[in-house]
């Protein structure tokens, strides 16, 4: 039995897993990443002795914990580099899990673990080479390759949400002009729409206080052409880039996961329409482009297998 | 000692190379695409048998042929699929050969070998992943991960100049709009001062018969606005391009080859700065950018690695 642990902006979820992947017992924590790192770690120090009370009682002792973070950490130095949601800046977790527990301890990005448990237990199981694409509020992804998380020669690999694949009327959050998830998250959406409603188009929308993703979805089905524009737009950005990773990667299945995901069952083939129309190769098979099943636990699954 | 076997538009490569890559002989003949598949198929016949001729000589006999094309190849059916130089639609060339000489076959992508075969004698040798750029009628790439070829789970990856990064004012080749190879290959530096060209722009280069990419360089060097402009245009978008592989592939190395990338040991510094400043992570290491050394001999030496 091994610990997984899964530190989001507002949550901590953990869990005891199995070997094989199965989930024997989860628990959820705030995380209060306003009170600092110190707060959030004895957070964490809490739940995973909680997590080791029950073990206890299923006569097992975990070997191994791994966390999943919404950043980057570095394996070796077992250091995470940036958290940003968290305001983490070069914090020692790994090394101040491994001193407190005396197991070992590996730390991987969340977007990747959410790939690598697709990989485990999703639809992309049983294929060698896969890509999971999470939409939410930037793009993450977590890339399989060989049956192995492939996160590149230095860590920084797998930031698709930064792909530039064209001009876009505002500028990322990580200050350059075009990437990806300007046009194909959740923000991208809202983003569009509030642009057209401050340059005077009419839309149903404009009368709603939170404008979410979801939101927008709804008010296309009601015929708002704001809204439909938005999908359309969206679903043209999004199927260019999935072609740039097929042209690239050419992985044998595309898993689309984070809080965007559910929604777009209703327009999934007009993604496949779109990305075939933009395919290299018209001729040839390219990769499967799927909406992921996986619930809340994929997070903890995936950080508990890492080992 | 294997034969490997470079087929261009214009030129048959062929060569005897020993087990750790060095050539021992070589042979050069026209393709003579146009008299089509059955006239160059025989061509290639010749090159191989005058090659095994020149085996006994040294007392060996080839144990392998390795055949690089401008093109695509099925390496199950062992048909090339696609080869549009050389107006290749579905023939049996691997079979073919098989039937022929009685020794295993593989054809590879020209632009996959040359990566190949910078990983082996050139400067992405030693390295685990790399990325290998061929700049230029269009872009084409060669991944090594793992120190294996890469080409993806349905031999369509590694299309990287079909990865689509903007808008662009003509359409590619390929019917899309805005692929990395109409911003940063020589067709795109002739196209855009062509186009500037027709909309009145004065240049120096109105004058010259065949503007190439050389003559572009040179223009700017001269101090000619319009070919400066697009010297500043090509190093944007292929900067743009090569962090856009970074992202996603995070390689130990990228290198530079084809040949527009002689040309560019000018403007080398150039490219490092707007890469560095386009990167997602400023404060980590990323991959190194260079210019391939490697010589005509690159696709021989490939392609006789590749059994």
């Amino acid at each position: 039995v091994n610990i997984g642990i899964d530190i989001g902006g507002t949550a901590i979820k953990g869990g005891l897993v199995d070997e094989k992947g199965a989930i024997i017992y989860t628990k959820e924590i705030p995380t209060q990443s306003k009170e600092g790192y110190g707060v959030v770690l004895s957070n964490i120090y809490s739940l995973i002795e909680s997590l080791m009370e029950i073990a206890k009682t299923y006569e097992r002792k975990p070997g191994f914990i791994g966390l999943g973070i919404p950043g980057l950490a570095d394996k070796k130095s077992d250091y995470v580099i940036f958290c940003t949601n968290l305001g983490w800046n070069n914090v020692p977790l790994g090394i101040d899990l491994k001193k407190k527990f005396g197991l070992p301890v590996i730390i991987e990005n969340d977007a990747t673990i959410a790939g690598f448990a697709e990989s485990i237990c999703g639809l992309t199981k049983n294929y060698e080479n896969s890509v999971f694409l999470t939409l939410g509020t930037g793009i993450g992804a977590g890339l399989v390759i060989n049956n192995k998380i492939f996160s590149g020669s230095h860590g920084v690999g797998s930031e698709v949400g930064h792909m530039i694949i064209g001009e876009n009327f505002y500028n990322c959050s990580c200050g350059k002009n075009g990437c990806f998830e300007t046009f194909a998250s959740a923000t991208a959406l809202i983003k569009y729409v509030e642009n057209q409603i401050n340059g005077g188009r009419q839309t149903i929308l404009s009368g709603v206080p939170n404008i979410g993703a979801k939101e927008i979805f709804e008010a296309a089905k009601q015929g708002d052409e704001l809204a439909k524009e938005t999908i359309s737009r969206f679903i043209k950005y999004l199927s260019i880039g999935i072609v740039n990773i097929i042209n690239i990667m050419d992985p044998e299945i595309i898993a689309i996961g984070g809080g965007m995901s559910k929604g777009l069952a209703d327009i999934l083939s007009d993604i496949h329409d779109e990305v075939a129309r933009l395919a290299h190769y018209k001729t040839l098979p390219y990769g499967k482009i799927v909406i992921s099943e996986l619930g809340n636990e994929a997070g903890i699954i995936g950080a508990a297998m890492l080992s």
